[in-house]
């Protein structure tokens, strides 16, 4: 068991996937054990495990279990491979917004084109690779986004983008980790983050069990809270970043990004290259997933809104690259990000292999 | 009783003020009996009835109750009078954004000093006429405000600023249903209103009552729907405007009023004259409460977000007026209201009379 303390999204114990079930937090800590791929992936559509880069890294732990039970250590053939290839499928389609998911099933089929003869050592091979350059990842963003805040200040955050929902240490809550660590955060106003609670239930959680000051916030209060003045950063992760920097996450983040803007408050988004779609060049042209309606009109299983109402439930809108002030990736910091210094941050990869 | 229907939020049966329990809405229709002016004091300050206008009200008949208790069929003496005062403040500190709370007391104070022989039956006739007066000024006004939307088009609500927070019709939702009747509404997106869930609970359940199609939104959403081009107008209610045009409602308007103009979507504040406070200069003098924490903390009484985190809870904020595009009263419409504008709401009125 991988697992060195409860704040692991993600474990792997040779035989199956191991989730930290984000659906019971913060009241349970239970794990979920996935042995099969469609286990996995009906864990991440149920959102069981979330964050766009935890759950590219579960998918391809996925693929792992694909593969071993469609191909065991035998070599791939035209049988198996179509078999793969729909769980592989099946897979990419669990959740529409965060790239990383598709970027993953993608890692998955070239490793599958270069390594017929033996696919699951390949494959189990780049499941542990990329889980640890996640996890390095999530280091690198921490240093380069805390160099940016150059005072103690308030931040405010959104959603979870922390060790939940990435392999460890977070991105958004990286950041925030690294430089409350450097005396710079005064306290973290997160979020509550409706239909799902990601804030109450998810952030406000890490935060508490890395003794960082914590204040749940509605979501409608944050743009009152900018007004205060102690407010320099609002701090976000991502699902997707378009060629041109325009960033889909979470709902609510396009609000909190106009807000800053009108207050002078910085607005510092933290993604990994591997939510950083290159094919897809603006915002218009990311998916933005729309939940059930109930999500709105329930409230732990009983109705809560009037009979006959209607909801409106897109899960993620985007912010155009305009109100980004700063995109911190592992490869560096983009300020106002555009087409050509997004590009720059991928020199060594040729435009064919990012697909 | 004066009840017509369920969506009445306050009645009056010669011996108690009998309101709606919001709090048991959209489950549970029930009515609370107060008795005393104490009785309604507790249910103004829990929330049994809301919204500025209905406070207000509720609070003069609370003053009959203490008139009826204090003084009987007498006239005032010092001693009634010093309790009755008593009585007056307890009303008035119950919840101190909403200013109509204030000026419903000042008027009972006014009438107390005008008939100190006959101080019930002149309480009781001054209740009944703002009672009146507040559903015909609701009235008024949403023939004022339908008729600035020209076309049909989606509009967006937030919190309940409807009959249930008026004596009838509501202020907000005054005007959409005015317009929904005259076919400029084609839906209401609803924000569901954290934390106290307003907008599910009242708002979607006064409009499917009256068959407007209504979609609940997350407050984070409220944005995004505006990006996609159908809103053309914001229609909010008002705790309290301050003599410049400065607005207090309820938490998340600020922000809504940001994204409004950022997206060149019309904002709209419809309050009658009784939420002017032309004593207020602007909003920095409006006091904004500060509820519990467990608002945030807690659901259903049971712990939400992790233990240890803590949570800013104000449920007011103020939204500047450069920010309000128009102002609806009852006495007339204001476009981009200023301190000048604003006085001339009141031409009859002496300064001194409304202090």
């Amino acid at each position: 068991m991988d697992f060195d303390s409860q704040v692991h999204a993600i474990g792997w114990d040779d035989d199956a996937l191991v989730l930290l079930d984000q659906r019971a937090l913060p009241g349970v800590v239970t794990h979920l054990r996935c042995e099969s791929v469609s286990q996995v992936a009906s864990a991440i559509r149920d959102m069981v495990v979330r964050g766009a880069p935890a759950i590219g890294v579960s998918a391809v732990y996925g693929a792992v279990l694909s593969v071993r039970d469609r191909a065991g250590d035998a070599g791939l053939d035209a049988h198996n491979r179509a078999a793969i290839e729909r769980d592989l499928t099946q897979l990419a389609q669990a959740r529409p917004t965060a790239v990383n998911l598709a970027w993953a099933v993608k890692a998955v089929r070239r490793t599958l084109d270069e390594e017929p003869v033996r696919p699951l050592a390949a494959v189990s091979e780049l499941a542990r690779r990329m889980h640890a350059a996640d996890t390095a990842a999530n280091r690198r963003m921490g240093e380069l986004g805390a160099a940016l805040i150059d005072e103690p200040c308030e931040v405010i955050t959104h959603c979870n983008a922390g060790a939940l929902a990435t392999t460890g240490y977070g991105t958004a809550l990286g950041v925030i980790r690294c430089a409350h660590a450097q005396g710079k955060i005064q306290r973290v106003l997160a979020d509550e983050t409706r239909p799902w609670f990601q804030g109450a239930r998810l952030t406000a959680w890490e935060l508490v069990q890395d003794q960082i000051p914590v204040a749940l916030i509605a979501d409608g209060a944050a743009t009152w809270a900018m007004r205060q003045g102690k407010v320099k950063w609002v701090i976000v992760g991502a699902d997707r970043v378009a060629a041109n920097g325009d960033v889909a996450n979470k709902i609510g983040t396009y609000s909190l990004a106009i807000s800053a803007r009108h207050h002078g408050v910085g607005f510092m988004v933290v993604a990994p290259l591997s939510t950083i779609d290159l094919q897809c060049p603006d915002g218009a042209a990311i998916p933005i997933e729309q939940r059930s309606a109930e999500e709105l009109l329930m409230m732990h299983g009983k109705p809560h809104a009037a009979a006959g109402a209607g909801a409106w439930n897109p899960v993620f809108d985007v912010t155009p690259a305009a109100l980004v002030d700063v995109l911190v990736t592992e490869a560096g910091v983009v300020h106002r990000p555009d087409p050509g210094t997004i590009r720059a941050l991928f020199p060594a990869i040729p435009e064919t292999s990012r697909g």
